[in-house]
Formats: structure tokens, C-alpha cells, sequence
């Protein structure tokens, strides 16, 4: 069996469009968890306006939209990485930085494990409990920072979608300076959670040498394909992840949308409106009236574990011969076969999902 | 002094924004060199189409872009992998490959012992004989595969413009067998060189399983703002390079203008013919009426000495006042304090080079 998720998202999308014979444009993409409002109107207009500016190249520096970014978030600009998606920032920190062991947080996003071991780190974890939303006991979250030398944190976290409390990354950060150990908070969905500014170091980060916070832009505004992302740390730790990038990583486009991106903040208010709205509708149709369990957490998606009978993979052919692209979760460290990750998205799209999940799961059986 | 070339292309043309006062879009830039055409008309459309497209991840397996070059150079795709730009090949090749010394040919392009460095290898050099158009003694270059472990090699070499000979570039990939050195042709701007299908080792690689080629589709497609080039090796040499790279950094619009830009073989055409003749065109100006030295090579740019006096940054920044950038090329190993490196452009813009460069020497002196 062609397994989907062989390429990640993007492949995801192409492995599925061969397999059910939808194109890829035509599916109902639940799989990757992007903003359902699309790109800001603001930057379409602009990247349309702005295709004959590809003739030049990027500037390798990325001072105007480093500079926005300073402006945006408050800090000073030697405490920003512009970088070619978070996935690439969070390379540079493990090129940069050198850890021979990485301690991740199980379950988590894939990319952790993989970046450590594609440059030549050993990977160590612990296991969030699930009967707690599979948020980890700290005791043992302490342990990996005793094991490893830098240690991944999603907040919120994917595909759990728990989110550290304030004082949960203060005891982290004290921890990874007691340790001397490297602590990453993945902020990539962070975006998407109200106060969010409560729930992030970036104001701490003078206490905190020793952590890195990676953000993402591709999910608040829809640019997956555009490639956008950032880190914020000390600037010694910037510098040393600055010398690993290849010149030019960040294309011209991405760091052009990235400058317009940054004023959208009506339009970030607006999305955190909707996603908490229909996070809450489909959690309730899938608990209230599937009967199935599930994990919302405060991002952009659901972890829900699919019935005895029918695997994630299975759950995920069924949706897919519907047109409806679902993540299974099957292959993630501590979770089950029956476990699927959801994305949230707007009213229309999800009446489709929970009219195809009724088709599905007819009066609490299988359809046949 | 702000030196303009701190931050490498896209960063020179803000850099000399700032310095000169004009915008960057109003530089006559003859500092990166670029197909004077611009981008394909075909291109340009699609990615106008397109822009919704960037909503979704971009395919991190490149299927339908690997699939369409392999078409293009009857290769099969196991022997090509697509990068953010032919810098990203280039690096993979260090990442995936480790040598611990690399060997370039001075005067050459900067990233080569630039990527060595920020990689961790150590950087062992040649230098070319200037009588000889900066071609290097073929002896001196099979030392360097006996003190290297991976030796890079640009054909047509950037800033001189050298194409070695088809019985030269077999005489290194056997050298790199023979002493299994890792050899990188740097093909960037390969495209610019009539019959360049005779002056490469693309069809030869089974016998060479030592060889890498490294292509870039910025500069004959006028793409640099998007980031797009790729490596042709054997299969177990790809897939080290795979290892080493971060998942989708090869961008959704990159890949798609990449996939039209391989059916314009018309476009490619056009180009070659007209930097032939523009080249010959500056060429002949520069040698024959400022009566200043020029190694013309067979690429779409020159290598030019100032005379005396007057230091490339000088020239830089007489003409930078003019409105034309122009690169400087004092910082290259091998090279003098007086050289300059000049894109080759279109008529138009070349009669404004002419003529600034006329304002500033004139009747063989320079400006007061």
C-alpha cells in the first residue's frame, strides 16, 4: 500500500490525488493545518503585482523584512533568524548548536526526529500521558533535559495541540539553564491561540540563553508553498545558526509576503475568532455524535482517535474516496493505528467533513 | 566603508541603494548576471495563475518537476535531485559528502570555500595563470585532487568566464576516480554556452561515479528571487544529498516555473545567440576604446581590469553615482584590487554602460 504520508505535506497531497483519482486542487485538504480564511487579499495583490520582482535575487541579509519582524514583535532585530520555513530554522539550530542527543516529547511533529538524525544526532524522548491530553509529567520532560543537549517542545503542540502554561516554559527554560542544555519551543501554531503573547519566552529571552523559539508564517497566512519562518534567540545563538544557512534560502517572494503579513492583525484576530468557534463545533459532532474520542488542544486541529474495526489508514481511504484528505497519526511515537489528526477550517468545509462522517459511522456502525 | 558586496547579490543592489541613493529597482545592475530577456513570457503568466496555488505545501519528493527535467535531459530522475537554488546543491554535496578539505581554482565564486567553511572542511586552492585567461596548469589542478577530498570546479568558471574542453573535464573525472576525490563542476552558467550539451559530463556519469554537476535555472530564466537549481550524480550520491536536505525547501512557485522553463528551448536559443554578440560587442568597446584588459570567456559576463588610479570600488562607485551597478571584484583570491566583473546585457542597456564608462575615461583619462 502506498502509504500517504510518505512525503509529507505537498507529497501527501500528490500520493493521495493518484491514489483516489481526485486532483490535488480538487481535495478537501483536512491534512495540512493551514489558515481555512486562505492568504491575506493584501498579499495576493501584492505577490501578483510583484512576479516580475523574481528577476532579482533575494536579499541574502533580509534586512527590510527582518526589520518589520523587530518592529512587529517588539525586539531588537540581532534576535531574529528569517529562515526558508521553521523546518529550515530548526536545521540551522541543530547545525548551528551540534547536539549529539535530541529529546523530543512524544507525540510530536515528525520533523524533530528526522532533522536530528538527517545531521547526525541521537534521538531520546518521553511520552505525554494520554488520560492528561498526552501532556508529558514534568518530571520526566526534566529527565530529557538531564539526556540530551537540546531538547524540542511543541507549544501548542502537534498534533496534541497542548499548549505550555507560562510558568510550564519558565520551569523549561530554568531547567535547560541549569543543564546547559538547548531548549526549541516550537511556536509554529502559537499563532492561533488567544493571548498568545502570554504563552511565549519571547519576552524572557535575556534570562534565557540557551532557548530558541521557532515560528512559523506559513500556517496563520496560508503560505506553505511561499516557505516562511523565523527564530528568535539570543543573538549568539543566531549568529551560530546564521553561519550554517546558504545564502539566498529565503526566496524574494516569501520575504516580501512576510513584510505584508506582519500589519494583518485584524485579520490574525478574525482567524483566532474562527478557529476557536469551529474548533468547538467539530469537537462536539465528533464527541457528542460519533461517540469517538478527541483531543482539541488550542490550535488549528484535532487529534481524534477513530473506533475499533476501522485503523486511521482505513478512516482516511474512506474520506479520501469522498474527496476529504485526513492525517493519520498512525505512524507517530505513542499514539495508536486509530488515531487521525483533523485541521480545522470554515463552517462550509466542515459540514462536508461531518456530513461525510456521518455517512461513514451510520447510528454508531461502519457504513458497508 | 560599506562595502556593497558584504551581503552577495540581492544584498548588493540594497547596500548601493542606500549608498547611492537610488532605488533598488532603478539600478542598471551589471553586478548579477542574469538572462537580460528576464523571465520567459510563459513563466511569467503561470506564476501571475498561480499565486492562490502557494496555500499548499509544495511537494517535498519534487515528482513532477524531477519528472519533467528528467524528460528534458534524457537522465532518469535517480540521477537528478532539485534545490532552493544551485547554492543548496552545493551544500548538500559538502553535508552529504563531509570531505574534510575542499579544492577550488582561484579566482572562483565565493560560496565554494564559503560552504567549505560554514560546513567545517578546510579550503586548498590553485590559482589560475592570468596569461592563460586565469586557466589553471591541469598539473596544478591534479594536485589538488590528490590534497582534497571533494574539489570544486566552475565550467564556465564565475568571474572569468574559462570552459574547459571536453578532453579537460574527462582528464579530472578521471583524476577523481583515481584518487576518489569528489568532484563538483559548478555548470551555473552552462546554459549560456553554445553546444552546451559537448561540454559537460552529464552523459558520461555512469563511468564516473565520483562526479557531481551542479546546475542553476536562475540565471538563464531570470529566476534568482525564486531560488531554483538542481544536482546530477549517480544515484547513491543523490541520495546522500537527499539525507542532508530539509523538507520542502525547494518552494511550490519554484517548482512550477521550473517545469515551464525546460520547454523553452526557443527562449534559450534566442539568449545564447544574443550574448554571443553582446559580449563581443562590450568586448570589443572596452578593449579596443578604453584600451582596458578584458577576459572575455564564454559566459554572459566579463572579467575587466581598471587601470590604474582608479580601484574597482572606485569604478563601482563613479558609475554606481550613474545609476550602474557593477560588481567588484577586489575580494577574490587571485585577482587584483582593479577587477571588475560586468554582466552582459541587451543593446540598450549596454550603450548606457558604454556610454557612462565613456564619460568617466575619457580620451584616456579618468574623470576629474
Amino acid at each position: 500500500m502506498n502509504v500517504i504520508e510518505t512525503f509529507g505535506h505537498g507529497g501527501n497531497l500528490l500520493t493521495a490525488s493518484e491514489r483516489f483519482g481526485v486532483s490535488p486542487g480538487d481535495f478537501l485538504d483536512y491534512s495540512a493545518n493551514i489558515n481555512p480564511l486562505g492568504m491575506p487579499e493584501s498579499v495576493k495583490r501584492m505577490l501578483v503585482a510583484s512576479i516580475a520582482d523574481v528577476t532579482q535575487y533575494p536579499d541574502p541579509g533580509h534586512r527590510v523584512f527582518r526589520a518589520a519582524l523587530a518592529t512587529r514583535l517588539g525586539l531588537p532585530k540581532e534576535w531574529l533568524l528569517p529562515a526558508n520555513g521553521a523546518a529550515e530554522a530548526m536545521a540551522l539550530a541543530i547545525l548551528g548548536l551540534q547536539p549529539q542527543t535530541v529529546g523530543v516529547v512524544y507525540p510530536c511533529f515528525s520533523e524533530y526526529a528526522q532533522l536530528a538524525t538527517q545531521f547526525g544526532a541521537k534521538v531520546v524522548g518521553c511520552y505525554g500521558v494520554e488520560e492528561n491530553g498526552y501532556k508529558p509529567e514534568m518530571g520526566e520532560v526534566y529527565r530529557l533535559f538531564e539526556a540530551a543537549d537540546l531538547v524540542f517542545v511543541g507549544s501548542p503542540n502537534n498534533p496534541t495541540g497542548i499548549l505550555y502554561q507560562p510558568d510550564e516554559l519558565v520551569k523549561m527554560a530554568d531547567w535547560a539553564e541549569q543543564t546547559k542544555t538547548w531548549l526549541v519551543v516550537d511556536e509554529a501554531f502559537l499563532d492561533f491561540v488567544e493571548e498568545e503573547r502570554q504563552y511565549t519566552l519571547a519576552d524572557q529571552l535575556e534570562s534565557f540563553p540557551h532557548v530558541i523559539l521557532m515560528r512559523s508564517m506559513t500556517k496563520m497566512y496560508a503560505i506553505p508553498g511561499l516557505r516562511l519562518g523565523y527564530a528568535i534567540a539570543h543573538p549568539d545563538v543566531i549568529g551560530r545558526m546564521r553561519e550554517k544557512q546558504v545564502s539566498w534560502s529565503v526566496n524574494a517572494l516569501a520575504l516580501r509576503a512576510g513584510e505584508l503579513c506582519l500589519q494583518e492583525q485584524e485579520y490574525e484576530k478574525k482567524t483566532r475568532e474562527l478557529i476557536a468557534g469551529e474548533r468547538a463545533y467539530l469537537t462536539s459532532f465528533i464527541r457528542e455524535e460519533l461517540g469517538w474520542k478527541v483531543w482539541a488542544g488550542e490550535a488549528n486541529f484535532l487529534l481524534v482517535r477513530s473506533p475499533k474495526e476501522k485503523t486511521a489508514e482505513q478512516l482516511q481511504e474512506l474520506l479520501g474516496k469522498k474527496g476529504i484528505l485526513i492525517r493519520s497519526c498512525a505512524m507517530y511515537p505513542g499514539l495508536t493505528a486509530h488515531d487521525v489528526r483533523l485541521a480545522v477550517r470554515g463552517r462550509e468545509e466542515n459540514e462536508q467533513l461531518v456530513s461525510a462522517l456521518r455517512d461513514i459511522w451510520c447510528g454508531g456502525r461502519w457504513e458497508r
